[in-house]
C-alpha cells in the first residue's frame, strides 16, 4: 500500500551529510541510568556491568552519529550521561574501543538472519525481503545508524578485520540469493554484484533522511523499495 | 548487456567511508599548469586566470575527495599544485569558498540536462534514462564525487541556498518524470518521493565504490541499475 504521507525531500536523500533527523536525534534514556545518581550510590542500585556498557554504548553512538566521530568527545559522552570522564574510564578503554564496540553491535543480531537465508524452503525472493527489512531495521536503529553514518574509517588504524568481513558477509549473502534464484528461474538473469550495490546504496542512503518521528514506516519503505526492485516501475508493454 | 566484470564488493558498497578508489585517485596534470614554472614565467606562459582557478578547484576537490574537507588543509592544496601559500590567496580566499565554489561546478553541467527533462517529445522513461546517465557521468567527475564524499556540510554556516536549492531541483525532476509517467500510463502507481530516495541512495554510492580504472563501465552500471529499476528482477509469473 502507497500513502501520501510526506515523502523525503532530496536534501535528505542526495547529500551524505548527517540527515537532520540524526542531529536531532535525543539521546536515549538510557543515559539516565547515571544521571541523578550519586557516584557511591551507582554500586548498590544493582546495574549489572553490562547494562552501563550498553547504556555508554548508546549514548556514543548517537553522538557520533549526530555530530561525527572526530567532533565527539570523551567529555561529550561522559557529559550526555552525567557521570565523570573518570568514571567512563572504568566501563571503556578510549574512543576508539568505543567506535569499535558500537559497530560490532550494530550487526550483532544480523548473524542468525544470514544463517536462515540459506533455508530453501522459503521462495528466494521471500528470504531476500526478509533480509532486506531486518537489515533496515538493524541500520535505523542507534548503532546501526553509528555505523553507517560514521563508519570504520576512524579505525583504519586498528588491527582487527570483523567490520569488514561483517561487510562482505552481507553482500555476499545477497549475491547469493540472487545467483539462487537465477538458477531456479525465480529472478531473471541479472549481475548479482550491481544488484547488491544498487539495494546497499539505497539501504545505506536510507538512515540519511528517514526519520522515525515522520510520517513514513520503515517497512513501508523497505515494501515500497522491494516492489520496486523486484517488479519495476515500468507498466509491461503488451 | 551484462558482464562478468568482477562486481563491487560490499565493504565498497555498504561503508559510507570514502572508497578506495578515491583514496588512491591521483590528482589531475591539470595540477601541472603550475609545477615547475617558476613564479615570475607564469604570468608571460598566457595560462587565463580562469584556468588556473579551476586547476586549483580539481586538485582541491581531489584532495577534499580523498582525505575528508577538515583533513585537507591550504598548505596541502598549494604543496600539491607546486605553488606558495601565498600565491594560491591570490585565486581563492579560504577553504571555505574553494569548497563551494567546487560543490557550484559540480552541477553546473546538469541545469541543461534537468531542463530537457520538460521536452515531452521523448518518452519519460527514456528521458529519466537520459537525466540518470547525466546525473552518474557528473557525480563522478573530480566535483561530483567532492559533492556526493564532502557534501555541504562543512558550509552549513555559510548564507546562501544553492546548493540545498539545486539538490532539491534534482529531486523535483525525478517525482515530476515519475508522475508524468503514471499520468501517461507508462510507469505502474507508486510514490515518486520513494522512488526518487530509492534512486538517489543508489546513485549516490557509486562514487564510493565505482572506479574508473575499475573492470566496469559507468554506463554499464547506470543501464544496468536503470533495467532493474524499470523492469524488476523478477521473472514475471505466468
Amino acid at each position: 500500500m502507497l500513502s501520501n504521507k510526506t515523502p523525503p525531500t532530496i536534501e535528505r536523500s542526495l547529500d551524505i551529510t548527517v540527515a537532520d533527523s540524526a542531529m536531532n536525534s535525543a539521546p536515549s534514556d538510557e543515559s539516565a541510568v547515571f544521571k541523578g545518581i550519586p557516584s557511591r550510590r551507582r554500586k548498590a542500585t544493582g546495574l549489572r556491568h553490562d547494562d552501563k556498557c550498553t547504556a555508554i554504548l548508546r549514548t556514543a553512538a548517537q553522538l557520533f552519529a549526530a555530530n561525527g566521530y572526530e567532533a565527539t568527545s570523551l567529555d561529550m559522552i561522559a557529559d550526555q550521561l552525567g557521570m565523570h570522564k573518570a568514571t567512563l574510564y572504568h566501563y571503556v578503554d578510549n574512543k576508539e574501543s568505543i567506535l569499535y564496540q558500537c559497530l560490532v553491535k550494530s550487526f550483532g543480531d544480523l548473524d542468525n538472519v544470514m544463517k536462515s537465508m540459506e533455508d530453501r524452503s522459503i521462495p528466494v525472493l521471500q528470504r531476500l525481503r526478509i533480509f532486506v527489512h531486518s537489515l533496515a531495521l538493524a541500520q535505523n536503529n542507534d548503532f546501526g545508524r553509528c555505523l553507517v553514518l560514521v563508519g570504520s574509517r576512524p579505525l583504519d588504524m586498528m588491527p582487527g578485520g570483523e567490520i569488514r568481513q561483517f561487510r562482505r558477509r552481507l553482500d555476499v549473502t545477497v549475491r547469493a540469493l540472487i545467483t539462487e534464484g537465477i538458477a531456479d528461474g525465480s529472478i531473471k538473469p541479472c549481475h548479482p554484484g550491481l544488484f547488491s550495490a544498487l539495494l546497499f546504496g539505497a539501504l545505506n542512503w536510507v538512515p540519511r533522511w528517514y526519520s522515525e518521528t515522520g510520517k513514513l514506516d520503515l517497512s513501508e519503505v523497505v515494501d515500497t523499495f522491494m516492489n520496486m526492485l523486484t517488479q519495476g516501475i515500468a507498466t509491461p508493454q503488451r
